[in-house]
């Protein structure tokens, strides 16, 4: 079983961006703690803070056959993104949208997502354990 | 390890509402099925269709310092009762909301919630599952 | 033939409420006047001021296979209760909502009913006719 | 006894649009069956496509001391046309707003009636019964 | 010098409704009060409920070379006839638009005047005197 | 002279809720503060979670010919609940609204107040004080 | 017959703002050429770029027996004033509002006005001559 | 092949209105140049200021089996006319709407087209070529 | 102890307006009631109908430290003036606010206060007693 | 003469993206098509699914003196991207904006256009026939 | 060269106005500061809380030939003052908007300036160096 | 001291676009003048089209402790790109944010800055003197 991993604007700064908040693990670590948890599973990661190459992304890893999933977290552009909504909705592969934080707790634009209305399933607010909570999904639903 | 598991309106009907999408599994073979796969867990359960008796309940829940976290599934008292909300806010314990549907993808007014403001964690469109994946989050913030 | 009346909060001041506008007559005068018009139909009646024993009014006779339809009057929750609105979207049978004034005249928030787009009919401003003509409406499309 | 009954914008399409859907039955049966139904009723009705016939309409039968009430479908322009709606008010006549579908239940732009408004009641979702609801109602009130 | 006077819906009313409120003097009336206060003046009038005859008034009146100018009283139309907005902005003739009552006072939508935006001069909220305030106003313009 | 006080959700927290910021003085201390205050007044008080039970309670309380007056205490039910300011409508006895925070200082959602419009007055952020002087007032004007 | 006459913020700069565009002529010029045309009118003005200064004035002229009526240009006032348009609604003198250009065709705040909703008339758009229609109207219905 | 081209309010003004910016050419010199360049089609063409007649005119042609399909201008109405909307709902015959100006760089109440969310395709701001471009596409898919 | 009591616009024809609803008492008479009921305290007053000097008068006050608190009527700057707004916050004293009439039961506009949301407590529609309620609050929180 | 064909995002997915709606034909066959239409013009063409390309391609075929005019279909961009607006704004070259289907008849977010503001003309719902009906369009102006 | 600074309500506490945050620079030390830099320049400087002074200053200012620019602060004002905004674009000197704070990271309705809609240039941010910013701007521009 | 100027979209059209309006000079021209004016200021400088590589270069020159501070102007970004608002807030380097017109002076959609939120400070309308403004004031605060 195969899933990508996909993470959007400023999430390659885990780990160095408030460390006395989001502690000093990066976004290396996290999907490293993905693939110990999940040792029968293959995870394809890609980061980019570019929009374009996230809907290139979506879009090669999304027709790709042997992907079993994605696990989504778009970031920033979660909130008006209608580019990656769009290759979202437009791929055979199930995505799952993650955010670290609570979305429904900051600020108002981003109650909204308009990825997540294209996405399978959303899990917000699960810190880093969420992409943990995605795979484990993605892998129970094709079980 | 104690969690509570607070379902809102029209769950009970869980099973019995448009089987053919839904499924024929009841919210009692939900419940059951969380506490099959985590045996350690003691799972308590309770599922109203009235406001305030669910206030009740995050409350006694909430202040019982044997209960590690609440998984709560507000149904549509989600996107209005700010009696809940405040409910939430007041209790010790982590709260995660689940939805079974992906909120995010239904009709505009569902795309809001004003009690995942206060929840620490959301997760949403994981079908039955998400009351597991919770579960299992709560089990590691405590471990 | 059996058709369920419910009604919501504050109509069971009915007759008691600025007699002088509504008359004197009460809600069980409203209910038996149905009864009289029609002896053929059994009428059961409830009324609650309380949104979750609505819900479970709804769920309850909705689902009973002896109804026929619903007359519904949910009063203010017309405006907000998704709640009541989701149990109406549930069940088999189908809901006329009834109101006793013509929201569309009253004040901005009365014209929008959340309870109306899952319901099969609505009837509004006809006073406590209104009730008749949806027991009237229901036993001729199961005539 | 006379009763106006006005139709607007498409609703001579009745039988011939989408039939499938909205029957084979045409406005002419709609009349017919109303008369049918309440035949020491005189039935005086009137269609147009056209905003300001239907004002003019209202108008004529609105100030007649021979019609007892009007039955109204003013179609979509219940929506938009204040002209209708200042005509309804102007009137001694009562006016019963019908719509053959609950518009509740559409689009949003037809959740909000301005003619509705000014109406003595509405009914609507109650399909080509909803006329003869109607009439009903205008002669209790005026029995 | 030659002025339009042009009335749109309802207007035809003048002095049948509500007479307590609006006197028992008629559009009729009014023109000829016009008439006898400006001898000088031939004043054509027009009066329609149909949007689409008040359009073609318009334009007819509008490019009339001997047409000093027009007084409009769009009544109801004011708030939502873009055509006739249209047709205001369209003709070289200057056109007041009058307001038996004071706009600003009464309802939400009766505040804005889409044809107001395209009129030179607007007279809200003197009666009747304001067809000869407008036709004043015209008259020393041209003078 | 007899003196109903009506709590809503959550205010049976107060004491425990955040005690460095609220104090540890309970409802209790708050009603009992208003007895000793005016031990000639007699002073009925009543909480419940629960929309439905408010509105019983604002009923019940508000037709009790020995009721000089109600405060009432909505809590988050005074952001949204119809069926409460109908409630407060309906009844003969004069209601003043009392919010222990300024409501106005807080989230945008508790700027607005449903049930406020159909009180007599509100007094909000005056703390637990605001009991007394709600209780002050009514008797003044019963005085 | 006294009439008063009272302009708001930077009216004072008639005929020195944009000359090409307003003419060469101020206000005092406007003034004198409403005292020329109603020589048998006695007219107060005051103007003041000051709110305050301006709802003392409303009061003091609609206070005063011996006014018959006030013509007021709040300015930009008309736009945000609610101190102002409290003070036109309290006294007894009609107040009709005059506007030099048609707010209806400027910018989209220029098109609602607070204090019109009070006054007894609006006037906009007619340039200086505005003010001589208001005086024209004031005098006939005290005529 | 026939094709319908209907034109609404204001369009007979075109070759008169503005001719600096329009031209000279007339609506007639308009649908003379698309009858030139495509002589196998059979051009009806009606235009009104009438949103009724366009209602009626949309009915006949889009049932009338010999047509293949209209080209349609609402003008003004398409911002606000409910009724041409439906209308075109209705018929079997495809819709094509042209809009002569570029309607998204107008005013703000022209960006949105509630009769263009029914027609099948929308050109705008091809000047008076947009005729051809539609009827060129009407005989493309129906070739 | 000594509070400043600041009225701002029209609240100084208290008594003069609408008499047979407000009374006959004025200004003078209400601040006197306040200084007969709490001789203990030195009550300073100030009225102003401008939004300067009532800004003037909170810093003035609010930062002499011998006032104890200020009870402020904002009047209908209540509803814009984000300059008193400032300063309330600006100041060390505590500022309750009163409104005579219910605000939440009057037109839209005023039922937000900006002024209230840095005021510390916010007394509306207990008449006339509401500035005595003020006083006896601040005298408590300084007892 | 020589036109650019700019593509946005996901539209390299045709064909290949629910071709039971869609087609099968691929985006290069459409410009193939464009291409045999048209041999007398040279079709240069980009994709790109990133909006900071693509506001490289309009800026530089934009200005290149060689392109006659720009077929530009912006996919989701059209509805947020106001860098790509602000290109299409500053260069000289016309801009036709193409979508494939009819975005009045889907989402309501897709119902404004923010590149349409800036462009000379819209073509949508003409399916991939627009980028033919464009290109005739600019060849025609041009012509 | 002489260039005026105009600052409105509240910025005559600077300096005591939360010093541990602000600092206990006040007005005076700031404007000294602007002389100290700009010794060449003649300063002359203006405070008033009050709306109308503002409105006349910026007249005054404004018209004076022998002044080449003027740096305006207008607090609060800038938020809603229509009338100082009017002021501003109607004086030939340019004027050049200052705000001490980001006004865009602090509450929503500080994201919007009036009066800035008519300035040439506006500062946020920058502190009391602000001032100097926007004198030196000035002087370029005039230089 | 080292400070980067980082330019978003369109700015590479500088001295090209409209050069009637903007001029002849380029931004490698203002540049210039930059370095001309502070030659102890070493100035980086990147300019892109490209939301992504303007998230790139605000994360690496917004992380390099050489560093002082960042100029950037995001055009057209600056209405939506949550993605370099949050690079913006996750920097430890000082932002200030430069716009050469003054976009409360245009368009509705540019009166709104998401970039600015997060930035120290914004200096808007000084034209391509305003990167010299943000360069004097990162110096002075650092020096």
């Amino acid at each position: 079983m195969k899933i990508a991993v996909i993470n959007g604007p400023n999430l390659n700064l885990l780990g160095r961006r408030r460390p006395e908040i989001y502690g000093t693990e990066t976004l290396a670590d996290t999907i490293s703690d993905v693939r110990n948890r999940f040792p029968e599973v293959e995870i394809v990661d890609f980061q980019s803070n570019d929009e374009g190459r996230l809907v290139d992304a979506v879009q090669t890893f999304g027709f790709d056959p042997e992907i079993t999933g994605i696990v989504l977290n778009p970031g920033a552009y979660s909130h008006y993104s209608l580019a990656i909504a769009d290759a979202v909705e437009a791929i055979p592969a199930p995505v799952v949208e993650v955010h670290i934080s609570n979305i429904h707790a900051r600020e108002d634009f981003r109650h909204t997502s308009v990825t997540a209305r294209n996405a399978k399933a959303v899990i917000a607010g699960c810190g880093r354990l969420g992409y943990q909570l995605a795979v484990d999904y993605l892998m129970r639903i094709n079980g």
